[in-house]
Protein backbone atom coordinates (compact mmCIF):
# COMPACT_ATOMS: atom_id res chain seq x y z
CA UNK A 1 0.00 0.00 0.00
CA UNK A 2 0.59 3.47 -1.04
CA UNK A 3 0.26 6.31 1.55
CA UNK A 4 -0.38 9.57 -0.29
CA UNK A 5 -0.45 13.12 1.47
CA UNK A 6 -0.60 16.72 -0.52
CA UNK A 7 1.69 19.39 0.09
CA UNK A 8 0.44 23.27 -0.64
CA UNK A 9 3.65 25.26 -1.49
CA UNK A 10 3.41 29.25 -1.04
CA UNK A 11 6.87 30.56 -3.19
CA UNK A 12 8.67 29.48 -6.14
CA UNK A 13 11.47 27.97 -3.64
CA UNK A 14 10.76 26.89 -0.32
CA UNK A 15 11.60 24.02 1.55
CA UNK A 16 8.59 22.25 3.16
CA UNK A 17 9.28 20.08 6.30
CA UNK A 18 7.04 16.86 6.47
CA UNK A 19 8.75 15.27 9.16
CA UNK A 20 5.15 15.50 11.03
CA UNK A 21 3.11 13.82 8.19
CA UNK A 22 5.38 11.44 7.77
CA UNK A 23 6.26 10.38 11.78
CA UNK A 24 2.05 9.80 11.61
CA UNK A 25 1.82 7.45 8.60
CA UNK A 26 4.61 5.66 10.28
CA UNK A 27 2.68 5.34 13.81
CA UNK A 28 -0.25 4.27 11.91
CA UNK A 29 1.21 1.71 10.03
CA UNK A 30 2.24 0.00 13.54
CA UNK A 31 5.74 -1.48 12.03
CA UNK A 32 8.05 -2.04 14.90
CA UNK A 33 10.89 -1.86 12.70
CA UNK A 34 11.61 -1.13 8.56
CA UNK A 35 11.98 0.94 6.61
CA UNK A 36 10.21 3.93 5.03
CA UNK A 37 10.20 4.72 1.76
CA UNK A 38 9.40 8.27 0.44
CA UNK A 39 9.00 9.80 -3.30
CA UNK A 40 7.92 12.93 -4.97
CA UNK A 41 5.88 12.05 -8.34
CA UNK A 42 7.09 15.15 -10.09
CA UNK A 43 10.13 16.57 -11.85
CA UNK A 44 10.47 19.96 -10.56
CA UNK A 45 10.64 19.49 -6.50
CA UNK A 46 13.00 16.64 -4.30
CA UNK A 47 13.39 15.63 -1.39
CA UNK A 48 16.23 16.05 1.05
CA UNK A 49 17.08 15.45 4.78
CA UNK A 50 18.43 18.88 6.72
CA UNK A 51 18.80 20.39 9.90
CA UNK A 52 15.13 21.29 11.66
CA UNK A 53 16.75 23.85 13.59
CA UNK A 54 17.55 27.34 12.32
CA UNK A 55 15.69 28.38 9.63
CA UNK A 56 18.35 30.65 7.98
CA UNK A 57 19.88 26.70 6.64
CA UNK A 58 16.63 26.62 4.33
CA UNK A 59 17.23 29.82 3.45
CA UNK A 60 20.99 28.95 2.26
CA UNK A 61 20.52 26.19 0.55
CA UNK A 62 17.59 27.73 -1.60
CA UNK A 63 19.89 30.58 -2.19
CA UNK A 64 23.26 28.93 -3.18
CA UNK A 65 21.18 26.79 -5.14
CA UNK A 66 19.27 29.59 -7.10
CA UNK A 67 22.90 30.93 -7.75
CA UNK A 68 24.76 27.79 -8.95
CA UNK A 69 21.96 27.36 -11.26
CA UNK A 70 21.27 30.22 -12.15
CA UNK A 71 18.14 31.10 -14.16
CA UNK A 72 20.62 33.64 -17.28
CA UNK A 73 21.82 30.28 -19.05
CA UNK A 74 20.66 29.60 -22.54
CA UNK A 75 18.16 27.01 -21.92
CA UNK A 76 16.08 25.69 -24.63
CA UNK A 77 12.96 24.84 -22.48
CA UNK A 78 10.13 26.70 -23.45
CA UNK A 79 8.44 26.85 -20.55
CA UNK A 80 11.13 28.81 -18.22
CA UNK A 81 11.17 25.92 -15.22
CA UNK A 82 14.56 23.99 -16.23
CA UNK A 83 16.51 25.20 -13.00
CA UNK A 84 13.48 23.44 -11.15
CA UNK A 85 14.04 20.21 -13.02
CA UNK A 86 17.75 20.38 -12.91
CA UNK A 87 17.25 21.09 -8.87
CA UNK A 88 14.75 18.42 -8.91
CA UNK A 89 18.26 16.15 -10.38
CA UNK A 90 20.73 16.82 -7.79
CA UNK A 91 18.63 16.68 -5.10
CA UNK A 92 16.46 13.41 -5.93
CA UNK A 93 13.10 12.37 -5.74
CA UNK A 94 13.48 9.57 -3.43
CA UNK A 95 14.53 9.41 0.24
CA UNK A 96 15.08 5.57 2.53
CA UNK A 97 14.70 6.21 6.32
CA UNK A 98 14.66 3.41 8.92
CA UNK A 99 11.99 2.81 11.44
CA UNK A 100 12.44 1.41 15.26
CA UNK A 101 9.75 1.10 17.80
CA UNK A 102 7.29 2.00 15.55
CA UNK A 103 9.26 5.27 15.08
CA UNK A 104 10.96 6.95 12.06
CA UNK A 105 15.06 7.25 13.15
CA UNK A 106 16.45 10.48 12.18
CA UNK A 107 19.75 12.27 13.86
CA UNK A 108 19.01 14.86 16.48
CA UNK A 109 18.65 17.55 13.56
CA UNK A 110 17.15 16.53 10.98
CA UNK A 111 14.22 16.55 9.36
CA UNK A 112 12.32 15.65 6.14
CA UNK A 113 11.82 18.38 3.50
CA UNK A 114 9.90 18.65 0.08
CA UNK A 115 12.09 21.36 -1.81
CA UNK A 116 9.68 22.95 -4.39
CA UNK A 117 11.61 24.60 -7.00
CA UNK A 118 8.47 25.95 -9.02
CA UNK A 119 6.24 26.94 -7.14
CA UNK A 120 3.85 27.81 -5.47
CA UNK A 121 1.71 24.63 -6.44
CA UNK A 122 0.33 21.66 -5.02
CA UNK A 123 2.40 18.64 -4.60
CA UNK A 124 1.75 14.99 -3.67
CA UNK A 125 4.14 12.72 -1.32
CA UNK A 126 3.95 9.17 -1.69
CA UNK A 127 5.16 7.30 1.23
CA UNK A 128 5.66 3.24 1.36
CA UNK A 129 6.40 1.16 4.67
CA UNK A 130 8.37 -2.03 4.22
CA UNK A 131 8.47 -4.09 7.78
CA UNK A 132 11.87 -5.92 8.52
CA UNK B 1 17.84 -12.40 -7.54
CA UNK B 2 19.49 -9.02 -8.93
CA UNK B 3 18.19 -8.58 -12.97
CA UNK B 4 20.53 -7.19 -15.24
CA UNK B 5 20.67 -5.74 -18.54
CA UNK B 6 22.80 -3.10 -21.06
CA UNK B 7 22.23 0.10 -22.09
CA UNK B 8 24.86 1.15 -25.08
CA UNK B 9 25.61 4.83 -24.78
CA UNK B 10 25.76 7.23 -27.54
CA UNK B 11 27.76 10.54 -26.70
CA UNK B 12 30.40 11.78 -24.03
CA UNK B 13 26.88 13.24 -22.01
CA UNK B 14 23.99 11.97 -22.61
CA UNK B 15 20.07 11.14 -20.35
CA UNK B 16 18.64 7.60 -21.92
CA UNK B 17 15.54 6.94 -21.06
CA UNK B 18 15.53 3.10 -19.38
CA UNK B 19 11.44 2.94 -18.47
CA UNK B 20 10.63 0.58 -20.36
CA UNK B 21 13.11 -1.86 -19.65
CA UNK B 22 12.95 -1.61 -15.83
CA UNK B 23 8.56 -1.31 -16.03
CA UNK B 24 9.40 -4.61 -17.79
CA UNK B 25 11.07 -6.59 -15.73
CA UNK B 26 8.81 -5.63 -12.89
CA UNK B 27 5.82 -6.80 -14.81
CA UNK B 28 8.19 -9.74 -15.61
CA UNK B 29 8.54 -10.20 -11.92
CA UNK B 30 5.01 -10.50 -10.56
CA UNK B 31 4.96 -8.73 -7.47
CA UNK B 32 1.63 -7.39 -6.95
CA UNK B 33 3.00 -4.53 -4.79
CA UNK B 34 6.60 -3.78 -3.14
CA UNK B 35 9.49 -1.26 -3.87
CA UNK B 36 12.14 -1.56 -7.33
CA UNK B 37 15.36 -0.28 -6.66
CA UNK B 38 17.50 0.15 -9.20
CA UNK B 39 21.43 0.90 -9.32
CA UNK B 40 24.22 1.73 -11.88
CA UNK B 41 28.01 -0.24 -10.82
CA UNK B 42 29.90 2.64 -11.99
CA UNK B 43 31.63 5.55 -11.13
CA UNK B 44 30.91 7.83 -13.98
CA UNK B 45 27.27 7.56 -14.96
CA UNK B 46 24.36 7.77 -12.22
CA UNK B 47 20.24 7.58 -12.12
CA UNK B 48 17.95 10.33 -12.48
CA UNK B 49 13.90 10.83 -12.73
CA UNK B 50 12.60 13.57 -14.35
CA UNK B 51 10.47 14.41 -17.38
CA UNK B 52 9.81 12.16 -20.10
CA UNK B 53 8.18 14.85 -22.25
CA UNK B 54 9.68 17.55 -24.14
CA UNK B 55 13.42 16.44 -24.73
CA UNK B 56 15.24 19.93 -24.28
CA UNK B 57 14.74 19.23 -20.45
CA UNK B 58 17.20 16.43 -20.92
CA UNK B 59 19.77 18.65 -23.19
CA UNK B 60 19.09 21.96 -20.64
CA UNK B 61 19.77 19.10 -17.53
CA UNK B 62 23.20 18.13 -19.74
CA UNK B 63 24.29 21.82 -20.90
CA UNK B 64 23.90 23.49 -17.19
CA UNK B 65 25.40 20.61 -15.03
CA UNK B 66 28.28 21.02 -17.95
CA UNK B 67 28.49 24.46 -17.18
CA UNK B 68 28.80 23.86 -13.57
CA UNK B 69 31.30 21.05 -13.28
CA UNK B 70 32.95 22.19 -16.22
CA UNK B 71 36.22 20.98 -18.06
CA UNK B 72 38.38 23.78 -17.10
CA UNK B 73 39.32 23.64 -12.95
CA UNK B 74 42.65 22.44 -11.86
CA UNK B 75 42.04 18.53 -11.65
CA UNK B 76 44.38 16.32 -10.90
CA UNK B 77 43.35 12.44 -11.90
CA UNK B 78 44.87 11.73 -14.75
CA UNK B 79 42.05 10.10 -16.89
CA UNK B 80 40.58 13.60 -17.39
CA UNK B 81 36.76 12.43 -16.64
CA UNK B 82 36.78 13.66 -13.00
CA UNK B 83 33.42 15.96 -14.42
CA UNK B 84 32.03 12.62 -15.18
CA UNK B 85 32.71 11.40 -11.38
CA UNK B 86 31.68 14.52 -9.67
CA UNK B 87 28.37 14.46 -11.75
CA UNK B 88 28.20 10.95 -10.94
CA UNK B 89 28.32 12.00 -6.81
CA UNK B 90 25.17 14.43 -7.20
CA UNK B 91 23.22 12.74 -9.25
CA UNK B 92 23.29 9.19 -7.94
CA UNK B 93 24.00 5.86 -8.36
CA UNK B 94 20.62 4.60 -7.21
CA UNK B 95 17.12 5.35 -7.35
CA UNK B 96 13.79 3.45 -5.23
CA UNK B 97 10.38 3.55 -7.04
CA UNK B 98 7.10 2.10 -5.84
CA UNK B 99 5.11 -0.83 -7.42
CA UNK B 100 1.32 -1.21 -7.58
CA UNK B 101 -0.46 -3.23 -9.75
CA UNK B 102 2.66 -5.06 -11.11
CA UNK B 103 3.17 -1.61 -12.41
CA UNK B 104 5.95 0.91 -11.75
CA UNK B 105 4.51 3.94 -9.79
CA UNK B 106 5.47 7.29 -11.63
CA UNK B 107 4.46 10.30 -12.12
CA UNK B 108 2.54 11.63 -15.12
CA UNK B 109 5.64 13.54 -16.26
CA UNK B 110 8.31 11.12 -14.90
CA UNK B 111 10.85 8.17 -16.79
CA UNK B 112 13.92 6.99 -15.24
CA UNK B 113 16.95 8.11 -16.66
CA UNK B 114 20.30 6.39 -16.94
CA UNK B 115 22.74 9.23 -16.76
CA UNK B 116 25.43 9.29 -18.91
CA UNK B 117 28.69 11.36 -18.22
CA UNK B 118 31.62 9.62 -19.77
CA UNK B 119 30.26 7.88 -22.73
CA UNK B 120 30.00 6.38 -25.33
CA UNK B 121 30.03 3.16 -23.36
CA UNK B 122 28.31 0.17 -22.72
CA UNK B 123 26.52 0.56 -19.06
CA UNK B 124 24.68 -2.09 -16.90
CA UNK B 125 21.64 -1.30 -14.92
CA UNK B 126 20.94 -3.45 -12.27
CA UNK B 127 17.32 -3.99 -10.62
CA UNK B 128 15.90 -5.59 -7.16
CA UNK B 129 12.55 -6.04 -6.66
CA UNK B 130 11.29 -6.20 -3.06
CA UNK B 131 7.40 -7.15 -2.42
CA UNK B 132 5.88 -5.71 0.35
CA UNK C 1 17.56 -3.84 13.68
CA UNK C 2 19.63 -0.94 12.90
CA UNK C 3 23.67 -1.67 12.81
CA UNK C 4 25.83 1.63 14.07
CA UNK C 5 29.44 2.57 13.73
CA UNK C 6 31.10 5.55 13.79
CA UNK C 7 33.75 7.03 11.55
CA UNK C 8 36.42 10.03 12.62
CA UNK C 9 36.94 12.18 10.14
CA UNK C 10 40.09 14.15 10.13
CA UNK C 11 39.91 17.24 7.76
CA UNK C 12 37.06 20.09 7.22
CA UNK C 13 36.39 17.64 3.27
CA UNK C 14 36.78 14.40 2.84
CA UNK C 15 35.47 11.27 1.56
CA UNK C 16 36.12 8.44 3.81
CA UNK C 17 35.94 4.59 2.30
CA UNK C 18 33.66 3.00 4.62
CA UNK C 19 33.26 -0.42 1.98
CA UNK C 20 34.84 -2.67 4.58
CA UNK C 21 32.56 -1.48 7.33
CA UNK C 22 29.51 -2.35 5.28
CA UNK C 23 30.64 -5.07 3.83
CA UNK C 24 31.74 -7.08 7.54
CA UNK C 25 27.99 -5.92 8.75
CA UNK C 26 26.74 -7.56 5.53
CA UNK C 27 28.61 -10.89 6.07
CA UNK C 28 27.71 -11.11 9.54
CA UNK C 29 24.16 -10.56 9.32
CA UNK C 30 24.11 -13.75 7.19
CA UNK C 31 21.11 -12.71 4.36
CA UNK C 32 22.01 -14.36 1.70
CA UNK C 33 20.29 -11.95 -0.67
CA UNK C 34 18.65 -8.48 0.18
CA UNK C 35 19.58 -4.79 -0.05
CA UNK C 36 21.76 -2.87 2.58
CA UNK C 37 20.71 0.41 3.03
CA UNK C 38 22.86 2.80 4.69
CA UNK C 39 22.07 6.25 6.23
CA UNK C 40 23.73 9.04 7.63
CA UNK C 41 21.86 10.81 11.17
CA UNK C 42 23.78 14.15 10.32
CA UNK C 43 22.79 17.37 8.05
CA UNK C 44 27.10 18.66 7.08
CA UNK C 45 27.86 14.73 5.85
CA UNK C 46 26.64 12.16 2.89
CA UNK C 47 26.68 9.72 1.51
CA UNK C 48 28.20 8.67 -2.20
CA UNK C 49 29.54 5.81 -4.15
CA UNK C 50 32.59 6.23 -6.13
CA UNK C 51 36.12 5.48 -7.45
CA UNK C 52 38.25 3.17 -5.26
CA UNK C 53 41.50 3.31 -7.23
CA UNK C 54 42.98 6.51 -7.86
CA UNK C 55 43.04 8.82 -4.83
CA UNK C 56 42.88 12.01 -6.86
CA UNK C 57 39.29 11.08 -7.88
CA UNK C 58 38.60 12.00 -3.90
CA UNK C 59 40.21 15.25 -3.93
CA UNK C 60 38.90 16.64 -7.69
CA UNK C 61 35.52 15.59 -6.00
CA UNK C 62 35.90 18.03 -2.94
CA UNK C 63 38.11 20.21 -4.88
CA UNK C 64 35.33 21.02 -7.09
CA UNK C 65 32.01 20.64 -4.74
CA UNK C 66 34.45 23.37 -2.31
CA UNK C 67 34.69 25.39 -5.86
CA UNK C 68 30.93 24.98 -6.67
CA UNK C 69 29.26 25.84 -3.39
CA UNK C 70 32.04 28.23 -2.03
CA UNK C 71 32.35 29.56 1.40
CA UNK C 72 31.99 33.76 -0.19
CA UNK C 73 28.31 33.90 -0.80
CA UNK C 74 25.91 35.78 1.35
CA UNK C 75 24.74 32.95 4.14
CA UNK C 76 22.66 33.84 6.62
CA UNK C 77 23.32 31.02 8.89
CA UNK C 78 25.54 31.99 12.24
CA UNK C 79 27.34 29.00 12.28
CA UNK C 80 29.51 29.43 9.43
CA UNK C 81 28.73 25.76 7.66
CA UNK C 82 25.94 26.69 5.51
CA UNK C 83 28.45 25.43 2.13
CA UNK C 84 28.17 21.68 4.81
CA UNK C 85 24.66 21.48 3.95
CA UNK C 86 24.26 22.16 1.27
CA UNK C 87 26.57 19.74 -0.22
CA UNK C 88 24.77 17.01 2.22
CA UNK C 89 21.51 18.13 0.64
CA UNK C 90 22.92 17.81 -2.97
CA UNK C 91 25.07 14.39 -1.87
CA UNK C 92 22.22 12.69 -0.28
CA UNK C 93 22.29 11.16 3.55
CA UNK C 94 20.89 7.37 1.87
CA UNK C 95 22.41 4.85 -0.44
CA UNK C 96 20.80 1.62 -1.45
CA UNK C 97 23.25 -1.26 -2.11
CA UNK C 98 22.65 -5.06 -3.35
CA UNK C 99 23.04 -8.37 -1.70
CA UNK C 100 23.89 -11.85 -3.14
CA UNK C 101 25.79 -14.37 -1.83
CA UNK C 102 25.65 -12.55 1.71
CA UNK C 103 28.02 -10.05 -0.50
CA UNK C 104 27.95 -6.14 -0.92
CA UNK C 105 27.66 -6.40 -4.86
CA UNK C 106 29.49 -3.16 -6.15
CA UNK C 107 30.93 -2.16 -9.51
CA UNK C 108 34.85 -3.34 -10.21
CA UNK C 109 35.69 0.12 -9.14
CA UNK C 110 33.12 1.28 -6.49
CA UNK C 111 33.66 1.89 -2.97
CA UNK C 112 31.16 3.63 -0.57
CA UNK C 113 32.14 6.85 0.80
CA UNK C 114 31.00 8.93 3.92
CA UNK C 115 31.70 12.42 2.56
CA UNK C 116 32.57 14.86 5.43
CA UNK C 117 31.64 18.81 4.60
CA UNK C 118 32.47 19.70 8.37
CA UNK C 119 34.80 18.14 9.87
CA UNK C 120 37.01 16.82 11.76
CA UNK C 121 33.97 14.98 13.42
CA UNK C 122 33.11 11.90 14.93
CA UNK C 123 29.94 10.40 12.82
CA UNK C 124 27.88 7.71 12.89
CA UNK C 125 26.60 5.18 10.06
CA UNK C 126 23.55 3.07 10.31
CA UNK C 127 22.62 -0.09 7.98
CA UNK C 128 19.81 -2.13 7.53
CA UNK C 129 19.83 -5.00 6.06
CA UNK C 130 16.10 -6.84 4.01
CA UNK C 131 16.06 -10.17 3.05
CA UNK C 132 14.65 -10.91 0.27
Amino acid sequence: MIHKFKVKTSARSEMCDITREVQALVRENGAAEGVCHVFVPHTTCGLAVNENADPDVKRDIIAKLDDAVSEDFDYRHGEGNSPAHIKSVLVGPSLTVFIEDKTLQLGTWQGLYLCEYDGPRSREVWVKILKG
